[in-house]
């Protein structure tokens, strides 16, 4: 089958690759569609040491798998959990501490032609969803995973920074929400989809400095999160919902002095998104920057490492 | 009256010092005793930008203020705030946004004879507390912040990291809780002491991975952080107990993936502390490193500068 592959941060084009083959209680799905997300071009910079084929966002069609499963469209939870562990005993099995991540850790990602998960990770897309507006269940999902984090309260002012594609999405959850919310970012065409919705936004130096109770942060910068830490008033709360390649300096003691609390965020529940997107209270069609076959992944990869681009799908 | 004096970073021993007159609601206290903290070591080398009498942590008599106090033993909080903020009105006044701090912002200290706060800042000190342990009151009460911030469960594995003055205190109020506790630290003497209360200690090498559910930072230096952030489970709580001179480099990238909460902490309840002081349940006379005369000052912050040095006590 054809997959992009990753090895020593070099991505190649592959047509050589075998199909897998399903372990036990896993399913065989070809891929429809794929994003690629900035954890993909994190890997392809060498944030984390992870050769074989890349991509954990995606819609596909069951092959192989339980009666009920096969023929239908699904997505896919990217942890696929040992079922054992102390953490997946206590009900945090994204951290599983036997995982293998589709397309991060030790698994056969997305952008091939068909990828093996765990029945389990499988969830039908209702017919009422689009495969495009399926294809950001993964990432809708870990925006959605900030209000399994922190408790929202109605007026609550919350910052949002970074206009980015997991901004969007962490933004147009959050206006779902009672909260007063402002998104920051720095282009103007990005802003314009939220201020369609009715969504306060404008750039960093709309941000009153002590002023949020929370603030969410998406750029994977530091620029992005020093405007993070002095939205805050004391006793605020910091999410980090990007990850960061290399090392991040802070003022510790702003955090001590302020008694700030900073929240690490990540993969999120994909029911509620799936839910959001059939009710289509969440937009993603304005997320669509381009569209290309997988035979021209590398291309797809040169767009998408452009910067202010938005979500790059790959056709399978 | 006679003073330590900083100003530019270096400190001096001034003898020309006025009696500080209190404001409306202020009481004048007549110090005792006081002691030297790490916060005032950092004032020193610039942390903060403050110019005046330094110190925070006394016990004193009050000479001047409401008949229930004169010729009272007290000790006092070190933030004076305004009553009408945001923070204050909301429970949170240790933030108040006007506030100023004995011997750290605006406010001249502890370490002279005499300093003012308001009157509802002052603690009398019970009978049954000796002034030595009284001296002990505020960096007591900042340990007990911990358990306002962070609800801890019987059995939570808790790491605490340094064996310095305010770690020895935040371990022994933790070994106060059902948790299981282990402290590390650098020193076989000062570890000792926590050994003689039965509580598990060790080096930063008996640290196990990935381990524990709540770590606490008490170093303030980035090796200590290190130790933290590597000891902790997924979704385990690091508490920053100390402040930082200068910028902490991190990799934010694990807090993410992890789901890391970061908490910072700092000052804390003085009515729980002077019970926990009244009931013997802490013991603070083996932090006595050192007590010097006022006039002895610099002498006496020379040897506070010293690696591994405990509590030095200035004595009015």
């Amino acid at each position: 089958m054809n997959g992009l592959w990753l090895t020593h941060q070099t991505l190649q084009l592959r047509q050589d690759l075998p199909i897998p083959q399903p372990a036990p209680g896993e399913a065989l799905v070809r891929v429809l569609q794929a994003g690629i997300c900035n954890t993909d071009l994190e890997l392809l910079r060498g944030y984390y040491p992870y050769d074989g084929v890349l991509g954990h966002e995606f819609v596909g069609v069951v092959e192989e798998g339980p009666d009920h499963l096969v023929g239908q469209r699904v997505v896919g939870e990217i942890n696929a959990v040992c079922g054992h562990c102390q953490y997946c005993t206590n009900g945090n099995s994204t951290h599983c501490e036997n995982r293998t991540v589709l397309g991060i850790v030790n698994r056969a990602g997305a952008f091939a032609d068909y990828l093996c998960l765990p029945e389990q990770n499988l969830h039908p897309v209702p017919e009422s969803v689009s495969t495009d507006a399926a294809t950001f269940t993964e990432p809708l999902a870990a925006a959605l995973e900030i209000q399994q984090q922190v408790a929202i309260a109605k007026g609550d002012r919350i910052l949002v920074i970074g206009d980015g594609k997991l901004g969007q999405l962490v933004v147009q959850t959050l206006a779902l929400t009672e909260c007063d919310l402002l998104a920051v970012g720095r282009h103007a065409e990005k802003l314009a989809n939220l201020e369609a919705r009715g969504i306060r936004t404008g750039y960093a130096d709309a941000v009153q400095p002590r002023s949020f109770d929370i603030a969410v942060e998406c750029t994977g910068n530091p620029e992005g999160f020093a405007i993070a830490l002095k939205s805050l008033r004391p006793r605020g709360t910091l999410v980090l919902k990007s990850t960061y390649a290399g090392q991040l300096s802070l003022d510790a003691s702003a955090l001590v002095v302020d008694e700030i609390t900073l929240i690490g965020s990540r993969c999120g529940p994909f029911p509620e998104a799936l839910q959001l997107l059939a009710a289509k209270k969440v937009d993603v069609s304005s997320l669509i920057q381009a569209r290309y076959p997988l035979r021209d992944g590398l291309t797809a990869f040169s767009h998408a490492q452009q910067r202010g681009v938005l979500k790059v799908l790959l056709e399978m």
